[in-house]
């Protein structure tokens, strides 16, 4: 099959990530932080390198403010109902996913307000429209670093200056951004980073993290065994543990480590080239085709390799279904867990055939994809 | 290694839960129930063969009851949280780990009473102790299967048909017995059977699970993008997805399914029986040794494959140490993340050296871990 579906997953993924969980597993698959003998030792060892290769690519200062959790969305819950209170106010926008706004929609019933800032119909944000929703309840600004339905990319930085500026935390979402894009948090002054592993980072499935800056309260969502201070009944205060109760996925968190190696080995630099390279061309020719409507940016420098379509009036599901049965291409169709962004670009009713492409993206296959398209379109 | 820790994780698992994984991850690696692609829907599938598989070892008529989580520590809290509200009294005992202790003494501060019922000193749960303790506020009872310290197998059964008998829910933690001891949902009127994948159920870490009989009303931790009913903020009451938001850990889902099928297909009493028999003669020759206390019941009927002892007045962590530096075999020393077990059994200081037994444990393994033990009394 022709992937293009890796804004859901990365598929494949290197080598040595394959390499890495399949040593864990057979070589010493053991219980990290648990018991104290050799293999548990270098499970645990194993599990602190990748907290050590992550705080590399986004210049975290100390790697146990990474909280390991099963996938972006597990972190994003964990920040979002760990620093909001009622009467709180929290700003985010239009173009958000699910897992940022069913939480807020959740926590609403707590008496915790939202304002949701409206994108342009590119998926664009206004860094001002969300300075002037600022009030003195604000807590928190979310925002995507990059839309998951158009790729738009987010000016995060002038974001996190605007939050720095009047005391708000800033938390963002970089489900399509992270082992692709640049992030510095100290730079962009992000105070918390939720990540999937399973992305572009290149880890397996099961994977992700949350990054929360040293000095912010935030609230454990469970508790459990950490391993450490088992005397007490309460739950320990140090980080990562106060977050990470139970046994955690070592082969899943040690094979992100081999992905995120493999990023810094490669360049994420060379990646990002690649990538723009792929969506530009693929962004160009779609141009070319009558019928095709694009949505977001169209512009291979102001979005993530995520690409959506229509076309015609053609049901996005019947669309994708042509593309896998007919021409074995995976895409994903429908609203891809954002309804507001759907509704900020004006496909609420119709959906859109995402195309999402990665590091193993190769020019045939977006040739191929072009032909797809083009056929598709002849027969309608 | 002497691998003797399997109470922390089972090491190693079986071939087939490796190379399922593996086919996962190079074969069909992608999203499950977002995209509708075929690489998707063949993800898709296996998870739902998981449920299936699971659905049968445990007696389930619904397959779709079953939620996914990262380990058994997530479905307890999960569980424990979404059930019980301010107001509520809740019963549990002082084997109980810390994955069932703490989330109950966070829960104090927000009014929710809990009845810890005392165990003896084998670790031994008196059912009336725990019908006396039932009030008109009680809403759960919660108990291990079988302690993590002692193995001491508790009557879940019969404290099944007390619950049953006076409508309140039943919770198990099933963390130690799931995949070795016969568990039936509906003849032990279990309620909520909380299970981590990773231990004998031979699955990979990263794994585990939570059942939730239909009709029980429990609120969800998380929400976020469930592929289903996209168009809407709030999060689907439809089971899994109510509870399970996010990319799941299919890879691993699918491998805990082959573990689950080696099971199935070895036996679940031949299993158990040799990991009986293994126990039995560990106990009886350990028995044997001067110096050597042994904790819990000393019966292989009525533990799970889980030993403690002390040599003397050993720190715990120093003959654990020993065990591994000078005889390369792994066990768990200290309190194991059960304080309160430690207190019944009289071992809160020194804490215990724990061996526990798998399916892949041998007879020369036993053997070894003996011999180790008395050339270690010798020593001292």
């Amino acid at each position: 099959m022709i992937y293009l579906d890796n804004a859901a997953t990365s598929f494949p993924k290197p080598e040595k990530v394959y390499e890495a969980i399949m040593s864990v597993m057979k070589d010493y698959g053991a219980n990290p932080g648990r018991s104290g003998h050799k293999l548990a030792l270098k499970a645990g060892r194993g599990i602190y390198e990748t907290r050590e290769l992550l705080s590399k690519l986004f210049n975290i200062s100390n790697p146990m403010n990474i909280i390991f959790t099963s996938n972006a969305t597990d972190g994003l819950n964990l920040a979002i109902k760990g620093i909001l209170k009622p009467g709180d106010h929290v700003i985010t926008t239009s173009m958000e996913h699910n897992s940022v706004l069913r939480p807020l929609k959740a926590l609403e019933k707590l008496g915790i307000e939202t304002s949701i800032v409206q994108c342009d119909s590119k998926g664009c944000i206004s860094v001002q429209d969300i300075e002037d929703n600022i009030n003195e309840d604000t807590k928190l600004i979310i925002t995507t670093h990059a839309s998951n339905v158009t790729g738009t990319i987010f000016p995060i930085k002038e974001i996190g200056n605007i939050a720095d500026k009047n005391n708000i935390i800033y938390m963002v979402d970089a489900a399509q951004t992270a082992g692709v894009y640049d992030i510095d948090v100290e730079n962009m002054k992000i105070d918390i980073l939720a990540f999937p592993g399973h992305k572009s980072l290149l880890g397996p499935q099961g994977t992700g993290g949350v990054y929360i800056r040293e000095g912010i309260d935030v609230m454990q969502m469970k508790e459990g065994g950490t391993g450490s201070k088992s005397d007490l009944l309460i739950q320990p205060e140090m980080l990562p543990d106060k977050f990470e109760s139970g046994t955690p996925n070592t082969p899943g968190i040690i094979g992100l480590g081999a992905g995120v190696q493999y990023i810094l080995d490669k360049g994420i630099e060379n990646i990002r080239k690649h990538e723009k390279n792929m969506t530009k061309y693929f962004l160009d020719e779609l141009k070319k085709i009558e019928l095709v409507r694009i949505y977001g940016p169209c512009d291979a420098e102001k979005q993530a390799p995520v690409v959506s379509i229509n076309i015609g009036d053609e049901d996005s599901s019947e669309v994708s279904y042509i593309l896998d049965k007919v021409f074995d291409i995976g895409v994903r169709p429908g609203l891809h867990c954002a309804p507001l962004a759907h509704k900020t670009i004006g496909t609420f009713e119709q959906g859109t055939v995402r195309f999402s492409l990665g590091t193993f993206t190769t020019h045939q296959d977006i040739e191929k994809a072009l032909e797809a398209i083009k056929n598709i379109v002849n027969e309608i």
